[in-house]
């Protein structure tokens, strides 16, 4: 990295705008999520995200972009747009943002060259161009990909430009970028969320009103989403430690009045809570997924470590798998119909027997958006849940209007958070 | 509604802001999803995104961001900030920017006090300040939720903002802003997006070159996610018909140079595909998951009617569901270990004759960020695909750097994808 790249960044960061470049995020084609992730490292630094901005594959508005944002804001840091196709465009703008040419970056094009050697991929001319960085500007390293990032000082501001692709992204901003802006950190914010389940937003919010005052700090948000309601807190102080106590205090707080509807902090997902239950208590689980199709064990193996206590289980979106996977009997099928409370306490206790686990989960219900009926409509659910003490299952209607991926994504909350109420109970 | 809107949005609407509202969003505690939908909506209309901006839960800033809004564009899409909760000021702030007072709104009222009967839920104080609507703007009924929209001109500029919670902002738009939209639409924009999967971008980038130049009409561009390239083309026109027609004249372009690894079309995916050619050839399928735990069948099933070819399959995390479920021998597991070709080649006949199914597909690999060796690195994964004609085994390295989200999603997609082959040869 250059030399500019350490002394610009000294400057007091206060203020940053996001800036994602790419005409697929312009028109929708794709969701950034590259936004969010910075905004929450810079918000870590006391750099508040204050603007996202998001820019098609037009050279004249990424750079129109980029000088106005260099006389706006403290810092600047652009995701996209570096690749090796002729719509990846923001070199070029930066070139132009800060008046300068493009050249080529000798050691940038021996590390492309060698990524393509290391992996037995032909190099072609077209890689060429992901070499070239702003004249004024330096290139830094991409460990995981093709396309190295730039930095560059804009009117004084400090610019970084990263990778599209969101992992080369993240581990490019931490291993590059982060440093040089702990540095110049000044004011700290720090975050903390904490994640819950069981009731609606507005029984949370009729809680927490006080708290939610705007100007108080920290200051308490709620959001929701596939009925995870998460409570974010978030305060401001001079240092962290004072910034964490602030934190504990309003945590605190938050946790008496909301009780076990709280299931987790941060990342927490309802899988992950139950798979630290599990592990603490050297027990073991397994899945019996109808409507849900894989849905709940993918969530448990989406946590690492997960084979601990996730054995496996069962997708037995046919009848003949119920029965041959999960002993449900045809008889039971037949007589109360596959969604039906007998079949899902069945699966359950089929899935304990058979796989020899300590706790099975069992859903089986109507996502959609065909084969509802009067009697059984779309949203329908029914969850099992087998334990060593016996089995129950819960109904539950997730009112028909909702899409598919909701009512499935509900379902399998509900289903983790059955047994999470059992193990900590 | 009220008169008012209908006359505002009469007037020439081509370049509209997508406002998204909310600190979660702000600070990066939650990715918006909300922009990406409605500009894709409004690029259908001809009216390009031009600007998606996101802004935390702060009245000032959000007032401001609105009133600058109101002089550079044309139309204004406001998302969020419509609960019931004190952080939601999408209200205050609208009625602050058309300098006016908020009033009850008696039928938003009535709807709301519905909504929560119909539910049998108790209607608490703080959900009545969802019925407050500015003076000179119209509530927009919300038939999923409890939170109504609004529509109000500020400073002549149409102005909707719409719940944050995604499917009920997606419902009250089509309903309600896209009739009005549509009547204003002058020039068309149309897209069409084709998926691809099974080389890398700069491959397709090569190969597509001349057709990606800045300014050509139809646009072209790529985007790369999971594998998965998505070739994007927007064209231009007076009408409907002349854009659909430049895009099918450079579909046919694009289709004819990239071949068989184009496999379907705007949402279609991997695992969508597969299921319409199953369905076409009265063929059925079942999996045999280690690693990817589940998210095969759960790709597989988050396709409506996916019943009619997937019968399910087992989730076999444990060595002992792969011998108790799909019948791999414990001497293949020792001998060779659990990720091996010839496990994989077990697992996928061990499904395929369990399940009665004509195909099963099959998966063990090290989706880490832990149990790599020199031997079996993270990335490391085996995918094995029995056929009425035999069974292969594919070994695939993903680079042991790659998170595991990354290596699992990419090999639950080569997996479909090499189903998806064997289905079109």
């Amino acid at each position: 990295m250059t030399k500019q790249h350490d002394r610009q960044t000294t400057r007091n960061l206060r203020r940053a705008w996001i800036i994602s470049i790419g005409t697929e995020l312009a028109l929708g084609q794709s969701v950034d999520t590259n936004a969010a992730w910075l905004a929450r490292q810079l918000a870590d630094l006391g750099i508040r995200g204050e603007r996202h901005l998001t820019v098609a594959d037009d050279l004249p508005a990424i750079r129109d972009v980029l000088r106005q944002a260099a006389d706006e804001c403290d810092l600047i840091i652009v995701t996209g747009g570096l690749g090796p196709t002729a719509d990846d465009l923001t070199r070029q703008a930066l070139a132009e943002a800060a008046g300068v040419e493009l050249e080529t970056d000798a050691a940038s094009m021996e590390q492309i060259r060698a990524f393509f050697e290391n992996r037995r991929l032909q190099f072609s001319e077209q890689n060429k161009v992901q070499a070239l960085i702003p004249k004024t500007g330096g290139a830094i390293e991409n460990t995981s990909g093709t396309a190295p990032g730039i930095f560059i000082a804009l009117n004084g501001t400090p610019c970084y430009a990263l990778p599209g692709v969101p992992f080369e992204m993240k581990k490019m901003f931490t291993r590059d970028v982060l440093p040089n802006l702990q540095a110049a950190a000044e004011r700290v914010m720090r975050m903390r969320r904490l994640n819950c389940f069981g009731v609606g937003e507005s029984d949370i919010g009729a809680k927490l009103r006080d708290l939610m005052e705007p100007g108080r700090n920290p200051g308490v948000g709620t959001t929701a989403e596939r009925g995870v309601i998460g409570v974010r807190i978030n305060a401001t102080a001079a240092t962290a430690k004072a910034a964490d106590a602030l934190l504990d205090e309003t945590e605190t707080t938050v946790c008496s009045r909301l009780g076990k509807i709280v299931f987790g902090r941060e990342t927490d997902t309802l899988a992950s809570v139950v798979g630290e239950q599990l592990t603490a208590r050297g027990e073991t689980l397994s899945t019996a997924e109808s409507c849900t199709g894989g849905l709940i064990a993918k969530m448990l193996t989406d946590t690492p470590g997960s084979s601990a206590y996730f054995v496996g289980g069962a997708v037995t979106y046919a009848n003949e798998l119920k029965q041959q996977l999960l002993d449900v009997s045809a008889e039971t099928l037949a007589r109360f119909g596959a969604v039906s409370e007998s079949v899902a306490y069945a699966m359950a206790e089929g899935a304990r027997e058979r796989f020899g686990t300590t706790y099975a989960i069992a859903v089986t219900g109507i996502a959609g958006p065909e084969g509802g009926t009067t009697d059984k409509p779309v949203g329908l659910v029914f969850l099992g849940l087998a334990t060593p003490t016996g089995t129950t299952v819960r109904e539950i209607r997730f009112g028909s209007n909702a899409p598919r991926e909701v009512i499935r994504a509900r379902a399998a909350h509900t289903a983790l958070n059955l047994l999470r109420l059992e193990l900590v109970e």
